[in-house]
């Protein structure tokens, strides 16, 4: 598939990674490309600047959101969840019209330091703003309960034995990002059914939070034994 | 030990009746107990009314909130979330200074239907809430994430290979609501540090009621592998 993920963090970078090593033509999509490869700084996460992760991966194209996304068939949102919407405006409405987005995205405002305050909660979740606002746009809620190591590469922990959930109102779409997750080494995704489920595991995030200041480390997971 | 286990709901006769296989003297707290004893209806979750659960459980003394936490060592809070407040204010602050509270209770809204509503979210905690209201009670939040009986019957899914979790302030308290749930069965208890971990683990709720709708059983848990 072409396949544009837009977003130049850990997730967007380890992503795009997977997604090209697995046959897929990616493009990550940035607001500004001279900027973005201009950076020589680690990001506010500590994480080395995009240049250096580009220059191994020669591969994957930098490009503007609009044309990351242009004639993508799929397209995943790996920004922050605060400027989700910007990116996805930035985009362009059109170019988004009928395509699945898979949205990994968590409404976190870093502002306040860490731990991070969810934005929304319970009545409302970023899966369905990010919906209201492209109404032609298929979300599915998928991969934001997890580190970015462990979305592409589920058997670093437990022999993969764990959970990951897909939410949204297309089936169709659902099927093609279940079948994205599998190609990744996920063998339990749950369906939470339409794009409010994206309400339950967005709100997993403190949770998370706490487990890795308690575990004092990322690389665990949630696993629904049943 | 002497337990007092407010509240006459599903959690309450479930841990009262476990709790008092293992040996300690359980008193069930209400708030009338003419009113409970008179019950003939199943209650708004289709539970048989409590008289007929106290039938087959004789060694199970009802009294009021205040008679059942008097000369307890250890209270359960097991009251709906939305009356919890009140029922600890019925037991009366003086008798519930200095005493541990294990606190079983979600902020949950049932007002609007199914499913119910989170009253609290990311900034605070119906736990955080008891213990601000009572400064003396040790409160420890505990089994808010799991049905009833896996509660106190871990082995009946997955042969107990799953985790609860405690968060609370005085860590005596959480070593004694630890042994009280590893006596249950439990073999991963994570410790979330202070009663701030109580948020994430109730923000669990609307996931955790997704997913007993998407696998049509309350009979799941989760396993935080790593």
């Amino acid at each position: 598939m072409k396949i544009a993920v837009l977003g130049t963090g850990m997730v967007g970078r380890t992503l795009a990674g997977r997604l090209t090593r697995l046959g897929h033509e990616v493009r990550v999509g940035t607001r500004d490309v001279a900027t973005t490869l201009a950076r020589t700084d680690p990001d506010g996460m500590g994480n080395p600047p995009y240049p250096q992760w580009a220059r191994r991966h020669p591969e994957v194209a930098l490009t503007t959101f609009t044309e990351a996304v242009a004639d993508a068939d799929l397209v995943v949102n790996a920004t922050h969840g605060e400027a989700s919407i910007a990116a996805l405006t930035a985009a362009g409405e059109r170019h988004l019209a009928g395509k699945v987005l898979l949205d990994t995205a968590n409404p976190l405002d870093f502002s306040q330091g860490f731990p991070p305050r969810l934005l929304v909660a319970d009545t409302d979740s970023l899966g369905e703003r990010i919906q209201a606002a492209f109404p032609e746009l298929k979300v599915v809620k998928a991969l934001n309960t997890l580190t970015a190591e462990l979305m592409v590469n589920p058997e670093a922990v437990a022999a993969g034995e764990h959970t990951v959930f897909v939410a949204g109102n297309d089936s169709e779409a659902k099927a093609t990002v279940t079948g994205l997750l599998e190609s990744f080494g996920h063998t339990d995704v749950i369906d939470l059914g339409d794009l409010t489920g994206a309400r339950g595991t967005e709100m997993l995030l403190p949770l998370w939070l706490r487990l890795m200041g308690t575990l004092d480390t990322p690389m665990f997971q949630f696993r629904i034994v049943r």
